[in-house]
Protein backbone atom coordinates (compact mmCIF):
# COMPACT_ATOMS: atom_id res chain seq x y z
CA UNK A 1 0.00 0.00 0.00
CA UNK A 2 2.67 2.12 0.79
CA UNK A 3 4.43 1.68 -2.77
CA UNK A 4 1.40 2.18 -4.85
CA UNK A 5 0.72 5.16 -2.75
CA UNK A 6 4.07 6.75 -4.00
CA UNK A 7 3.04 6.59 -7.24
CA UNK A 8 1.85 10.36 -8.84
CA UNK A 9 -2.15 10.81 -8.56
CA UNK A 10 -2.56 7.51 -6.80
CA UNK A 11 -3.75 8.83 -3.10
CA UNK A 12 -3.52 6.24 0.11
CA UNK A 13 -7.32 5.47 -0.71
CA UNK A 14 -6.67 4.76 -3.88
CA UNK A 15 -3.86 3.01 -3.08
CA UNK A 16 -5.75 0.76 -0.73
CA UNK A 17 -8.24 -0.38 -3.16
CA UNK A 18 -5.67 -1.46 -5.71
CA UNK A 19 -4.00 -3.38 -2.82
CA UNK A 20 -6.96 -5.21 -1.88
CA UNK A 21 -7.27 -5.32 -5.66
CA UNK A 22 -4.12 -7.35 -6.34
CA UNK A 23 -4.80 -9.84 -2.92
CA UNK A 24 -8.09 -10.74 -4.36
CA UNK A 25 -6.79 -11.07 -8.10
CA UNK A 26 -4.95 -14.42 -9.37
CA UNK A 27 -1.56 -14.97 -8.65
CA UNK A 28 -0.77 -14.86 -12.45
CA UNK A 29 -2.06 -11.07 -12.87
CA UNK A 30 -0.38 -9.79 -9.96
CA UNK A 31 3.03 -11.79 -10.94
CA UNK A 32 2.67 -10.34 -14.18
CA UNK A 33 2.37 -7.00 -13.39
CA UNK A 34 5.44 -7.14 -10.96
CA UNK A 35 7.60 -8.47 -13.32
CA UNK A 36 6.69 -6.13 -16.09
CA UNK A 37 7.57 -3.08 -13.56
CA UNK A 38 10.94 -5.19 -12.91
CA UNK A 39 11.25 -5.70 -16.62
CA UNK A 40 10.80 -1.49 -17.26
CA UNK A 41 13.96 -0.82 -14.82
CA UNK A 42 16.03 -3.58 -15.70
CA UNK A 43 15.42 -4.15 -19.93
CA UNK A 44 14.13 -1.10 -21.19
CA UNK A 45 17.34 1.46 -21.85
CA UNK A 46 17.53 4.22 -24.11
CA UNK A 47 18.39 3.41 -27.66
CA UNK A 48 22.17 3.90 -28.56
CA UNK A 49 21.66 6.33 -31.30
CA UNK A 50 18.04 8.38 -30.65
CA UNK A 51 17.18 7.75 -27.00
CA UNK A 52 13.79 6.34 -27.47
CA UNK A 53 13.42 3.90 -24.40
CA UNK A 54 13.77 -0.01 -26.24
CA UNK A 55 14.63 -3.14 -25.20
CA UNK A 56 17.52 -3.63 -27.72
CA UNK A 57 20.73 -1.67 -28.04
CA UNK A 58 18.50 -0.17 -30.96
CA UNK A 59 15.22 1.01 -31.14
CA UNK A 60 12.73 -0.20 -33.66
CA UNK A 61 12.59 3.07 -35.60
CA UNK A 62 16.31 3.48 -35.98
CA UNK A 63 16.74 -0.63 -36.78
CA UNK A 64 13.95 -0.12 -39.51
CA UNK A 65 15.79 0.05 -43.29
CA UNK A 66 12.21 1.17 -44.54
CA UNK A 67 12.92 4.05 -42.57
CA UNK A 68 14.58 7.96 -44.44
CA UNK A 69 17.94 7.60 -41.53
CA UNK A 70 18.43 11.09 -43.60
CA UNK A 71 15.77 13.14 -41.83
CA UNK A 72 16.14 13.28 -37.99
CA UNK A 73 12.70 14.43 -36.46
CA UNK A 74 14.21 16.20 -32.71
CA UNK A 75 11.54 15.89 -30.16
CA UNK A 76 11.82 16.80 -25.82
CA UNK A 77 10.28 13.35 -24.63
CA UNK A 78 9.71 10.06 -25.79
CA UNK A 79 5.59 10.89 -25.69
CA UNK A 80 5.65 13.44 -28.28
CA UNK A 81 7.67 10.70 -30.39
CA UNK A 82 4.81 8.44 -29.85
CA UNK A 83 2.39 11.47 -30.97
CA UNK A 84 3.90 12.23 -34.15
CA UNK A 85 4.62 8.33 -35.16
CA UNK A 86 0.63 8.22 -34.19
CA UNK A 87 0.11 10.28 -37.48
CA UNK A 88 1.61 8.15 -39.74
CA UNK A 89 3.12 10.98 -41.56
CA UNK A 90 6.67 11.30 -40.96
CA UNK A 91 9.05 7.94 -42.50
CA UNK A 92 12.45 10.08 -40.79
CA UNK A 93 13.90 8.80 -37.54
CA UNK A 94 13.91 10.51 -34.25
CA UNK A 95 16.19 12.14 -31.35
CA UNK A 96 15.48 12.39 -27.99
CA UNK A 97 16.23 14.88 -26.01
CA UNK A 98 15.20 14.07 -22.95
CA UNK A 99 14.09 17.52 -21.64
CA UNK A 100 14.40 20.85 -22.84
CA UNK A 101 16.59 24.00 -21.82
CA UNK A 102 15.37 24.93 -18.28
CA UNK A 103 17.72 27.63 -16.55
CA UNK A 104 15.43 28.26 -13.69
CA UNK A 105 15.38 24.10 -12.59
CA UNK A 106 19.13 23.61 -13.30
CA UNK A 107 18.62 22.09 -16.87
CA UNK A 108 20.75 23.28 -19.21
CA UNK A 109 22.18 22.14 -22.67
CA UNK A 110 24.24 19.44 -21.04
CA UNK A 111 21.75 17.77 -19.21
CA UNK A 112 20.21 17.00 -22.68
CA UNK A 113 21.37 14.79 -25.73
CA UNK A 114 22.44 17.89 -27.61
CA UNK A 115 26.52 16.48 -28.11
CA UNK A 116 24.66 13.38 -29.03
CA UNK A 117 23.09 15.03 -31.75
CA UNK A 118 25.57 17.11 -32.99
CA UNK A 119 27.66 13.90 -33.22
CA UNK A 120 25.08 12.06 -35.62
CA UNK A 121 24.77 15.08 -37.65
CA UNK A 122 28.50 15.59 -38.09
CA UNK A 123 29.15 11.65 -39.03
CA UNK A 124 27.22 13.37 -42.02
CA UNK A 125 24.24 11.16 -44.36
CA UNK A 126 21.79 13.33 -42.32
CA UNK A 127 20.06 16.07 -44.66
CA UNK A 128 17.40 17.31 -42.65
CA UNK A 129 16.83 18.11 -38.94
CA UNK A 130 13.41 19.51 -37.47
CA UNK A 131 12.95 20.87 -34.39
CA UNK A 132 10.16 19.04 -33.21
CA UNK A 133 10.17 20.99 -29.52
CA UNK A 134 7.41 22.35 -27.91
CA UNK A 135 5.86 25.96 -29.13
CA UNK A 136 6.39 26.96 -25.85
CA UNK A 137 9.28 29.47 -24.09
CA UNK A 138 11.18 26.37 -22.84
CA UNK A 139 10.82 24.62 -25.76
CA UNK A 140 11.21 27.96 -28.04
CA UNK A 141 14.34 28.25 -26.15
CA UNK A 142 15.56 24.74 -26.50
CA UNK A 143 15.44 25.06 -30.24
CA UNK A 144 17.35 28.32 -30.43
CA UNK A 145 20.14 26.89 -28.80
CA UNK A 146 20.19 23.83 -30.98
CA UNK A 147 20.39 25.44 -34.38
CA UNK A 148 23.11 27.24 -33.01
CA UNK A 149 25.14 24.38 -32.56
CA UNK A 150 23.98 23.06 -35.86
CA UNK A 151 24.10 25.80 -37.88
CA UNK A 152 26.90 25.90 -40.50
CA UNK A 153 27.22 22.06 -40.57
CA UNK A 154 25.51 22.04 -43.73
CA UNK A 155 21.98 20.04 -42.54
CA UNK A 156 19.14 22.10 -43.57
CA UNK A 157 17.27 23.15 -40.37
CA UNK A 158 13.77 23.43 -39.76
CA UNK A 159 10.78 23.40 -37.24
CA UNK A 160 7.12 22.37 -37.06
CA UNK A 161 4.41 25.13 -38.20
CA UNK A 162 2.88 27.13 -35.98
CA UNK A 163 -0.78 28.50 -36.82
CA UNK A 164 -4.29 28.05 -35.62
CA UNK A 165 -4.80 24.05 -34.82
CA UNK A 166 -6.91 22.25 -37.24
CA UNK A 167 -10.28 22.13 -36.31
CA UNK A 168 -10.06 25.64 -33.82
CA UNK A 169 -11.61 28.69 -34.06
CA UNK A 170 -9.97 31.86 -34.63
CA UNK A 171 -12.76 33.51 -32.63
CA UNK A 172 -11.15 31.54 -29.06
CA UNK A 173 -7.64 31.82 -30.81
CA UNK A 174 -5.64 33.44 -28.16
CA UNK A 175 -3.47 36.96 -29.78
CA UNK A 176 -0.15 34.73 -30.03
CA UNK A 177 -1.41 32.01 -31.52
CA UNK A 178 -3.20 34.74 -34.36
CA UNK A 179 -0.47 36.57 -34.57
CA UNK A 180 1.57 33.32 -35.48
CA UNK A 181 -1.06 32.34 -38.14
CA UNK A 182 -1.02 35.67 -39.56
CA UNK A 183 3.03 35.78 -39.44
CA UNK A 184 3.61 32.36 -41.26
CA UNK A 185 0.61 32.59 -43.72
CA UNK A 186 0.86 30.96 -47.03
CA UNK A 187 0.33 31.43 -50.40
CA UNK A 188 -2.45 29.30 -52.14
CA UNK A 189 -1.15 27.98 -55.14
CA UNK B 1 -39.82 39.17 -17.95
CA UNK B 2 -40.84 37.72 -21.66
CA UNK B 3 -38.66 39.41 -23.21
CA UNK B 4 -35.43 38.89 -21.21
CA UNK B 5 -36.33 34.97 -21.30
CA UNK B 6 -35.78 35.06 -25.14
CA UNK B 7 -31.77 36.10 -25.04
CA UNK B 8 -30.06 33.19 -25.29
CA UNK B 9 -28.39 31.80 -22.43
CA UNK B 10 -31.46 33.52 -20.28
CA UNK B 11 -33.93 31.42 -18.42
CA UNK B 12 -36.77 32.27 -16.41
CA UNK B 13 -35.07 33.10 -13.23
CA UNK B 14 -32.56 34.72 -14.95
CA UNK B 15 -34.96 36.95 -16.29
CA UNK B 16 -37.07 37.40 -13.38
CA UNK B 17 -33.60 38.61 -11.23
CA UNK B 18 -32.63 41.12 -14.08
CA UNK B 19 -36.50 42.47 -14.58
CA UNK B 20 -36.41 43.25 -10.73
CA UNK B 21 -32.92 44.45 -10.67
CA UNK B 22 -34.15 47.21 -13.53
CA UNK B 23 -37.27 47.95 -11.82
CA UNK B 24 -35.19 48.70 -8.54
CA UNK B 25 -32.53 50.53 -10.55
CA UNK B 26 -32.68 54.17 -11.48
CA UNK B 27 -34.92 55.72 -14.57
CA UNK B 28 -31.27 56.90 -16.50
CA UNK B 29 -29.79 53.32 -16.01
CA UNK B 30 -32.53 51.13 -17.19
CA UNK B 31 -33.58 53.96 -20.08
CA UNK B 32 -29.66 54.14 -20.85
CA UNK B 33 -30.37 50.13 -21.53
CA UNK B 34 -33.07 50.44 -23.29
CA UNK B 35 -32.20 53.06 -25.99
CA UNK B 36 -28.73 51.32 -26.49
CA UNK B 37 -30.71 48.13 -27.47
CA UNK B 38 -32.88 50.58 -30.10
CA UNK B 39 -29.75 52.12 -31.36
CA UNK B 40 -28.46 48.61 -31.99
CA UNK B 41 -31.21 47.78 -34.33
CA UNK B 42 -31.54 51.65 -35.66
CA UNK B 43 -28.52 52.83 -36.00
CA UNK B 44 -25.54 50.15 -36.40
CA UNK B 45 -25.56 48.51 -40.25
CA UNK B 46 -23.35 46.35 -42.07
CA UNK B 47 -20.29 48.99 -43.69
CA UNK B 48 -20.89 49.33 -47.36
CA UNK B 49 -17.21 48.21 -48.08
CA UNK B 50 -16.14 45.32 -45.84
CA UNK B 51 -19.61 44.55 -43.97
CA UNK B 52 -18.64 45.16 -40.28
CA UNK B 53 -20.91 46.54 -38.48
CA UNK B 54 -20.78 49.89 -38.07
CA UNK B 55 -23.10 53.54 -37.04
CA UNK B 56 -21.73 55.12 -40.36
CA UNK B 57 -21.55 54.17 -43.95
CA UNK B 58 -18.75 53.19 -44.07
CA UNK B 59 -16.30 51.64 -40.77
CA UNK B 60 -13.84 53.31 -39.04
CA UNK B 61 -10.86 50.50 -40.44
CA UNK B 62 -12.05 51.06 -44.08
CA UNK B 63 -12.07 54.64 -43.65
CA UNK B 64 -8.59 54.76 -42.14
CA UNK B 65 -6.53 55.90 -44.32
CA UNK B 66 -3.13 54.59 -42.17
CA UNK B 67 -4.61 50.82 -43.08
CA UNK B 68 -3.16 49.12 -46.12
CA UNK B 69 -6.09 48.73 -48.26
CA UNK B 70 -4.57 46.80 -51.02
CA UNK B 71 -4.44 43.87 -48.43
CA UNK B 72 -8.10 42.49 -47.59
CA UNK B 73 -8.24 40.08 -44.20
CA UNK B 74 -11.85 37.68 -45.28
CA UNK B 75 -13.43 36.27 -42.21
CA UNK B 76 -16.42 34.39 -41.62
CA UNK B 77 -17.78 36.97 -38.88
CA UNK B 78 -17.24 40.16 -37.28
CA UNK B 79 -16.26 38.66 -33.70
CA UNK B 80 -13.24 37.08 -36.32
CA UNK B 81 -12.44 40.70 -36.81
CA UNK B 82 -11.97 41.81 -33.33
CA UNK B 83 -9.94 38.93 -32.81
CA UNK B 84 -7.54 39.81 -35.69
CA UNK B 85 -7.55 42.90 -34.76
CA UNK B 86 -6.46 42.36 -30.95
CA UNK B 87 -3.28 40.92 -32.25
CA UNK B 88 -1.93 44.68 -33.48
CA UNK B 89 -0.04 43.52 -36.02
CA UNK B 90 -2.19 42.92 -39.19
CA UNK B 91 -2.09 46.55 -41.10
CA UNK B 92 -4.85 45.87 -43.61
CA UNK B 93 -8.45 45.86 -44.48
CA UNK B 94 -11.11 43.29 -44.02
CA UNK B 95 -13.20 41.87 -45.81
CA UNK B 96 -16.69 39.39 -43.79
CA UNK B 97 -18.38 37.23 -45.30
CA UNK B 98 -21.09 36.80 -42.77
CA UNK B 99 -20.84 33.32 -42.25
CA UNK B 100 -19.46 30.23 -44.10
CA UNK B 101 -20.93 27.64 -46.52
CA UNK B 102 -22.79 25.01 -44.72
CA UNK B 103 -24.90 23.05 -47.51
CA UNK B 104 -26.47 21.03 -44.85
CA UNK B 105 -27.96 24.32 -42.89
CA UNK B 106 -28.93 25.74 -46.66
CA UNK B 107 -26.46 28.28 -46.46
CA UNK B 108 -24.62 28.62 -50.11
CA UNK B 109 -22.30 30.94 -51.45
CA UNK B 110 -25.13 33.00 -52.70
CA UNK B 111 -26.31 33.57 -49.20
CA UNK B 112 -22.52 35.01 -48.09
CA UNK B 113 -20.94 38.46 -49.55
CA UNK B 114 -18.98 36.65 -52.02
CA UNK B 115 -19.87 38.69 -54.66
CA UNK B 116 -18.65 41.83 -52.84
CA UNK B 117 -15.64 40.61 -52.19
CA UNK B 118 -14.73 39.20 -56.28
CA UNK B 119 -16.57 42.96 -56.87
CA UNK B 120 -13.66 44.78 -54.84
CA UNK B 121 -10.94 42.42 -56.28
CA UNK B 122 -11.93 43.32 -59.83
CA UNK B 123 -11.63 46.88 -59.07
CA UNK B 124 -8.50 46.73 -58.80
CA UNK B 125 -5.55 48.06 -56.08
CA UNK B 126 -5.87 45.31 -54.20
CA UNK B 127 -2.52 43.18 -53.89
CA UNK B 128 -3.45 40.04 -51.15
CA UNK B 129 -6.11 38.41 -50.15
CA UNK B 130 -5.77 36.86 -46.88
CA UNK B 131 -7.89 33.88 -45.95
CA UNK B 132 -8.93 33.79 -42.56
CA UNK B 133 -11.66 31.28 -42.70
CA UNK B 134 -12.02 29.16 -39.39
CA UNK B 135 -9.63 26.02 -39.27
CA UNK B 136 -12.95 23.39 -39.58
CA UNK B 137 -14.46 21.82 -42.57
CA UNK B 138 -16.70 24.17 -43.41
CA UNK B 139 -14.09 27.11 -43.14
CA UNK B 140 -11.96 25.00 -45.38
CA UNK B 141 -14.94 24.65 -47.67
CA UNK B 142 -15.51 28.43 -47.70
CA UNK B 143 -12.31 28.97 -48.47
CA UNK B 144 -11.99 26.81 -51.31
CA UNK B 145 -15.01 28.01 -53.15
CA UNK B 146 -13.27 31.61 -52.71
CA UNK B 147 -10.44 31.08 -54.35
CA UNK B 148 -12.13 28.88 -57.06
CA UNK B 149 -13.67 32.59 -57.82
CA UNK B 150 -10.80 35.38 -57.31
CA UNK B 151 -8.00 32.09 -59.34
CA UNK B 152 -7.06 34.00 -62.45
CA UNK B 153 -7.75 37.34 -61.02
CA UNK B 154 -4.37 38.92 -60.61
CA UNK B 155 -4.71 38.46 -56.83
CA UNK B 156 -2.31 36.81 -54.54
CA UNK B 157 -4.04 34.37 -52.17
CA UNK B 158 -3.10 33.34 -49.11
CA UNK B 159 -4.50 31.69 -46.02
CA UNK B 160 -3.53 31.58 -42.38
CA UNK B 161 -1.01 29.37 -41.18
CA UNK B 162 -1.96 26.08 -40.08
CA UNK B 163 0.31 24.37 -37.03
CA UNK B 164 0.84 23.85 -33.36
CA UNK B 165 -1.00 26.62 -31.46
CA UNK B 166 1.40 28.77 -29.52
CA UNK B 167 1.74 27.47 -25.90
CA UNK B 168 0.72 24.33 -26.50
CA UNK B 169 1.82 20.64 -26.48
CA UNK B 170 2.98 18.25 -28.83
CA UNK B 171 2.24 15.64 -26.69
CA UNK B 172 -1.54 16.57 -26.35
CA UNK B 173 -2.13 17.82 -29.75
CA UNK B 174 -3.89 15.73 -32.24
CA UNK B 175 -3.01 14.22 -35.23
CA UNK B 176 -4.87 16.81 -37.34
CA UNK B 177 -3.09 19.35 -35.80
CA UNK B 178 0.55 17.59 -35.81
CA UNK B 179 0.16 16.11 -39.51
CA UNK B 180 -0.42 20.20 -40.32
CA UNK B 181 2.91 20.60 -38.74
CA UNK B 182 4.98 18.47 -40.02
CA UNK B 183 3.74 18.98 -43.67
CA UNK B 184 3.80 22.71 -43.15
CA UNK B 185 7.13 22.67 -41.78
CA UNK B 186 9.16 25.50 -42.33
CA UNK B 187 13.36 26.34 -42.80
CA UNK B 188 15.21 28.18 -40.48
CA UNK B 189 17.69 30.61 -41.96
Amino acid sequence: MDELGKLPGIGSRTAERLTFHLLKSGDPEALALAEAIHDLKTRIRPCSICFNPTENEICAICANPNRDHAKICVVEQPKDLLSIESTDIFDGVYHVLMGHIAPLDGIGPEDLTIGELEARVEKGDVSEVILATNPTVTGDATALHITGVLSGKGVKITRLARGLPAGGHIEYSGKSILSDAINERREIE
